[in-house]
């Protein structure tokens, strides 16, 4: 079965790297700041792209694209936010890839447009071997999924520029040892950025706020 | 792309198939009852297994089955508990198959055995569609993800017997409605059972052990 199976996995996946290609050219001469979004189900991802809306919505141009398996419940909870957003139902599949993100991105008024978040499907595992054509992956964490998780998913730690811890509001009442989070994930990515943050106190979140207006204002710099 | 890979996965579904048939001979011929446990990274899936085996281990024979990416860090913590534990690692695959589960069967002392749970790897997608040769796919859903995951994940909750509402101390302080869970998940399997529990204080753990041992007897009668 598996002399069946790498080979096909090695060409889809050179396959996406073509498209992740094209996709960054379009960001790139446009000068849009594209980010991968991931995370575990129900880290958080939605709640941040909302509180992000929040807190630079009104100085910059924003777009989301939402990856689910099915529904457009994600895409609704941010167009209600006022921003453009597409939604793309993998219909099963566990991840985005560089094809669906064009499809998507050709359904998307691109004029002005700052930063653009795609929300990848709810999986710690997947979603980090494929490139979308972003310019940084960034992943979440909720505390109350423990301390451990950098052991077991290291290639999401290893890929994502930035980790943000969310849900810090509930450390009193979880297992959970953020000093760890930080010693196993910098031994996997010692260059790795962690915000530890809030998405609904809204505590830590100016430094996230802060890396993503110094990375549109380097990718804005291209802007014919 | 789409043209190249469906056919193949559909092959290594069928292949997996006769694998997960393989193994419910073994399981069914050993009157053991076999469990594939199911959930997102941090659910609680190990958790419940200590308390299980605190629950039940002085009646029933427990072995457990260990799925990761890598690391052998949940069977490290299962043997600390005095009984069988096997790790898989399926070296970056986000699921378990049934070739896999019957490799690790062959390392198992079967004899005597009453319960087999099988931990797959953290993901609420793929591990859904891989039949292992379990009686029962059972998940678990912790309150910190929210409660739009029926919505968004759908064949899980389809394909699980049990659904458990993990780490219920945490209500207070979490949007998430127990209501709205009932609700979303009975509308995509009725006949699922759900049982609302704590792993980390215990709550709502024996209707979950009454489950079990009505099943593992169930099983049993066909022991020779």
């Amino acid at each position: 079965m598996s002399q069946v199976k790498v080979p096909v996995v090695r060409n889809i996946l050179e396959a996406n790297e073509r498209l992740a290609k094209a996709n960054r050219t379009i960001f790139d001469q446009a000068g849009i700041f594209a980010v991968n979004l991931m995370s575990s189900p129900g880290a958080g991802k939605t709640s941040l792209l909302e509180k992000t809306i929040d807190g630079l919505g009104d100085r910059y141009r924003i777009a989301v694209i939402e990856g689910d398996i099915q529904s457009s419940y994600d895409a609704e909870r941010i167009q209600r936010k006022g921003v453009q957003a597409v939604q793309i139902n993998t219909d099963g599949a566990c991840h985005l890839d560089g094809g669906m993100v064009l499809e998507a991105i050709e359904a998307l008024d691109l004029d002005g447009l700052d930063l653009l978040v795609i929300e990848n499907v709810g999986n710690l595992v997947c979603p980090a071997e494929f490139n979308l054509g972003e310019h940084h992956k960034v992943m979440i964490l909720s505390v109350a999924e423990g301390d451990d998780k950098p052991l077991k998913y290291p290639l999401m730690f290893q890929t994502s520029s930035v980790l943000l811890v969310n849900k810090i509001d509930l450390l009193p009442y979880v297992d959970c040892d953020l000093e760890k989070i930080r010693q196993r994930a910098g031994q996997l990515n010692p260059r790795q950025q962690i915000f530890e943050v809030s998405c609904r106190g809204g505590a830590g979140l100016d430094a996230w706020y802060a890396w993503l207006e110094t990375e549109i204002a380097r990718v804005r710099v291209n802007r014919g």
